[in-house]
């Protein structure tokens, strides 16, 4: 399950996720990373459209090459990794979703490998994390995102939506104590009351500019000290990157982290047990030159060399 | 509830249809018309964000000047319209759409003016008619579109989408007998069911080819001879034009009406009494330089003339 | 070989053409027609990009739905279809490219299907044709294009571009007498040679005009008719189309076809032996919203559609 | 001043028009026509940018062949036509803007040349039609346009703007009588007093839907017939093409011509005796991979061919 | 004069700035804020547009919530702040257009409020310095910019243009000798002259680079201690902001301010007393997936939200 | 040949480089400085367009004014800088665009004019650096890229294409030892050879993150140490800037320079002796609002204010 040489990937003219073998439902994968994406949106509350996000992500992985300069690996060759294909879900049934997500996640959890999911929008990881931490316990999360994401039905009456999944996790027990990590957070808010939830549950909430002010491998040193040898589960709404540089998303904030501080500090996080990965609000239509999908497929290569690189330690 | 001048419509900076006065919570419409939003595209199964059409609609419509050269009226002067404002729901709850667009829609009827809305996705339709029908009776519709919109629950799993109005307002009985014309369907079908369902109840299909054969106006004659004296009600799908004059839209198919023969043929069904009228399907995150909300906005005109017209007659 | 699902293609997450099996090396396919890929254009005069549209045709085509309302047929049930994947090449070696394009052909051929070439720029037909007539013999060919790509070497100094492969065809007897059909040619010339090139090789102009003026309809029948039972090659430059319906491309003339007038004539050619196609010259860096490979995708189909109704009747 | 050999034009890096000489300040040009951009966009009433128009049709310009092949002539070889830069002036003057254009026309009429100008915005006609008349008195005009252009100074208290040029034509006695034909006009009025202006000095006013019911050939011949041997000015504000074909404008309006009847009709004014054109209203921020400058340039051709046409008859 | 809650605001479908009560004609605002609109672009001297910004700044400004984390206010809650309306004149009078942005900049001070104005081009700056210097005298002024503003006729043979409010600002005794802070200047000059005006007018140059290095908030704090208490004005153009951030302006220039570091330094201002505010030179027709509207619409919010904090301290 | 006001520019409505005169072919330019774009992307392996760039390039270099608020100078007047047209070469043919190239190069250097060409892609630079050190000796290279361009023919299986000019240059002893600065180098690698081939002919590997860390300042002024009085030739790959600034470019990837931190870079660069420079791969078909054309302007200029200064020294 290595990465492809360029001609043979060419030869097929598909695009699995970072040229890897095509996925064969007729013999399952055997690997201790599996990426799947869930072509889901229906949980969005402004401009919709990341169901798409997985085509387009898919599209653009085959342009990252495979060896991490930094860590000295091909994480293709040094954990296998599958294209798992997608979970499909009509986008008007949110329960058929988190079955659909929380099954497949289960499935892949089970054969012992770590799931990687490419959204569709931010209401995909509570399942996720629910699958997840039937095996793991509670986890630790570093959460990238301009918005805490712990909203509840007050706004739009209804609980599970792409602006709630980290109030069901913290509610639910799914994260550590003191274990969420929230980076990129920035503008304004509705009112303290999510930042409060947040903070009341020990999230540790590092602003946009304090990446800045940090700097990136600082403040990655500091998540790598804290959370010691607990598994980790990273959330990446592209939205915590700035809009300058990840257009194509549904709900843009301006002043958030550049593209180059986002790949340093998930480099930092070198050392973590990454048990998984999602990779969300990813919306094709608002994009230009392909430029967000592609920084997604940089970034969610950064989180499988992470993977890669605990297991090679 | 004229059309303001240019000055006044630019004082306010706001972007009401057609200029029209801004809505007014506080004294509810005396009207014969009022149109209203509907931003919701939770019914889409392919590219979604039509939910922010009615915005972007409202915003062209100023563009277009209010005297008719063809019925030498203002319809504005000859009915009274009102902009009613939106019907907001949420994006993941179909059933609250449905019954709030239902109860809208029933209050207009109820004091007597036409409604005319401005989705969101196709799926606004049905309740609209619903609703409409309980004063009027099954009305004739005139419904442009590339689809035909009678599919089933087998793709989805689900009864309520926007590719289904079709199908529940013939089989509820709401379209009157022999009194749909599908104008514009073209490409090609997942297979032959959706179109034997549709010319089980009756409906006349006019393929876009066939509308370019007869010329659109031969063909509305054909349709006011057709359709008499009876309620009619318009349904237009903006994917019943063609992408290349209106590309801002979620399930584009080639080979569709040029704007111009839209245009004609509104303009052809001089006569008839039009009791309501919707425009959907506008995504305006794929539009280019406005083209297809301005189009809509003139279309949306057409309609409104249509009723001041026969008002008038 | 038959279309798959839509769910089952939404679950493996990959975009073969038209939702057919993923292609697999491991077992050759066994089809009456293959599809496949030559992301190459190296050819390209002016604007280039063309190389990338093998992977925007596959992802538009899962929209395209598989039954004919025409010809009453489902063509993946008619005949056995398959997505061949791509013939790769260098973007400078225009060499290689022939010799693969050419002997991909001939094991297609050779297998008795039928081949159908998504481009990449218009040099790809060249190796194509000869292949083809290798074993059919000199053919009928319908050629859709704003050129008559019957250019010489004069003004780049190099006999083989996209401006050429119709001079070669015709100069290596690959085309039949009196059987070449120039369909979309418009603006102005750089000076009559060309023109007279084409005709002095019997070729038949049918201008963009012509085609309004005749009628689509008309005009594939009297193609039918002097075609007969030889078989036919299509080769369609998307800039046969007018640039308002197909953008993306490199080298675009005002005044072009209609997507409608182009889908009337391609069925119109029903009766027709045809025993392969290309499409080429779609540039995805110059599409809006997807448009041109939506559109050539649906041309693809009727191509498709056209040889399974042949071998259907 | 013939057109220059591809490779001559790449060498110099330049975008003359048609690839003409480059503009020489040190000699002045000796030609039949002369064409001057005018990067002036002062006149605008709603979204400006057509300042940069020269610009870019130069650009675009260069893809233009030069053979004609219904004429059968290079009308570059037939008649001298030289490249003579701007007029530029402050966007905020247009007094200046005036005086500036009819001056420069004056010279260009007075040297025996023929002025094609390229806006900027539909105010520049003004001048030029004054300047023209001086020499050849009334002339007849063929306009292309969405609107009537006879508006007053009701909406904008301003006599002069984009929107009143014909009215100022018209009083002042520039054009012939019974001898303005208004083609593409479309859309809905203001109110009915700009068409009963018009109408009131004897224009023809040709609705784009008249263009498609008469077909552009014969409405051509119908024009040749009516104008006879008198002196023709065209005034195309691109704006009378659809918005399909011609995105780059700033009061676009649905329904208009297709690209394929703006060139037919053109080119079916064969034998009139064109002194002079101005092509208007191309603004190039709202087009699209560049379409409605090439549009606008092939147009702008047809125009010089109708001159060496006439010259060469 | 609260921000609307989304469900109200969503329901009437307008889009006044902030979610505010829609303007009302018949009952004049009484409000310690008045922000309005001002759709002029007549002194822009490269690529116009700006006119539309109003309409877009407001659309887009719904998206920025009201509490703001830092100050712990919500600002509309703090004072009273109402959607003024705009201010409209035609395009090419840029006379009327000075008259009456001051007129309606006196009343507004004349009513105790702050005028904040959205643009529009720069020149509309002047006549609401020369109105609030009536009130308050000269006044500091932070100006975000990539230009001086400070040039003279020289160029356009016109004194008042986007290029020169500062120039006359100065020139008139607007502004409190050393209290211009013009922040984000880069690029290359014509000459000196622009900048030796300034500096000789008591100016602190504050390039993009200079932000950088010396940090936004300790740059911010260097202000606030030399303004102290004098009343201030902030006079934003947005192309002070780099064009990856803010790619919707009509003169970009590279090398410009983050959208973080512009945010950060406005924060950094607290404790001034603001007193009026403009946010110029958004051009639509330029920007992408909305970016530049809204980040314009954040940094609005940021200035209104000092006002508030300096009342509410 | 000093920079043209703006009057007599706009006035000719050409776009030579900076305004400077136009090309005349019949008197070779005396210049201290030519500029050429070289329009070929024949050696682009993924999407190609750069052919392109000088057309654009040339038109935005007209918005970069001409006096360096740093050095106090304008080096158009400082030193004879003139547009040299273009080298065009047949898209298809490699060699015949290295033996132009060169030549053309050799012609420049040999009037003792230092050239600065503008790409088209990246296999520009190695027939330039031939020529020039023809003249020069090995001269120091800095290198701004996203990429090391010491790939070998092991995947194209092609020597000469836009991965492989510093490969070559090394390997041919064009660049003086230990005189390699790579910029802005990321992402991740195909393996690591290509990194090790530079290393071990003495580059120095300046990452973007690097630049971020250190300054670039600091780092500039490193480098000047580093090379003293040597020759120095700069490459700039605009993928060396980062995607958000610098979109148009066919081979992108995210964490590159800043457009701030590149202009600091190179002024950092004072005081080396510039012989010349190359501009490649702006592929404007994936820019948006001319924004990587205006960044590659201004870097352009700085290269030439490069040599201005040191010889004004």
């Amino acid at each position: 399950m290595t990465h492809s040489p360029l001609h043979e990937y060419l030869a097929h003219g598909q695009t699995p996720f970072f040229r890897l073998p095509l996925p064969d439902a007729a013999s399952p994968e055997q690997a201790d990373a599996v990426i799947f994406g869930v072509p889901y949106d229906g949980g969005t509350t402004y401009q919709p459209g990341a169901r798409l996000g997985p085509y387009h992500v898919r599209r653009l992985s085959g342009l990252v090459q495979p060896f991490h300069p930094e860590f000295g690996i091909d994480p293709f060759q040094t954990i296998a990794v599958a294209d798992g294909g997608n979970v499909p879900a009509p986008p008007f049934n949110a329960g058929a979703m988190r079955e659909f997500v929380q099954g497949r996640t289960a499935q892949i959890v089970g054969s012992g490998a770590r799931p990687y999911a490419v959204g569709g929008d931010h209401s995909i990881t509570l399942p996720i994390l629910r699958a997840l931490t039937e095996k793991h316990g509670p986890v630790a999360v570093v959460h990238f995102d301009a918005h805490f994401d712990t909203s509840d039905d007050s706004v739009w009456g209804e609980a599970y939506h792409h602006g709630t999944p980290i109030r069901h996790a913290l509610a639910e027990g799914l994260i550590a104590e003191q274990s969420l990590f929230q980076i990129g957070i920035r503008g304004t808010y509705k009112d303290p009351t999510e930042a409060d939830f947040a903070a009341s549950h020990g999230a540790r909430l590092i602003t946009a500019e304090a990446v800045a002010d940090t700097g990136p491998r600082q403040l990655g040193q500091e998540i790598v000290a804290a959370v010691g040898e607990r598994p980790v589960y990273i959330t990446l709404d592209v939205d915590g990157i700035d809009p300058a540089f990840a257009p194509g998303t549904g709900t843009p904030v301006p002043g958030g982290l550049t593209s180059r501080e986002a790949i340093s500090l998930m480099r930092s996080l070198a050392g973590l047990n990454v048990v998984g990965m999602d990779l969300v609000e990813i919306a094709p239509a608002m994009d230009h030159a392909d430029a967000t999908s592609l920084l997604g497929a940089h970034l969610l290569y950064e989180g499988i060399a992470l993977a890669a690189r605990f297991a090679a330690a």
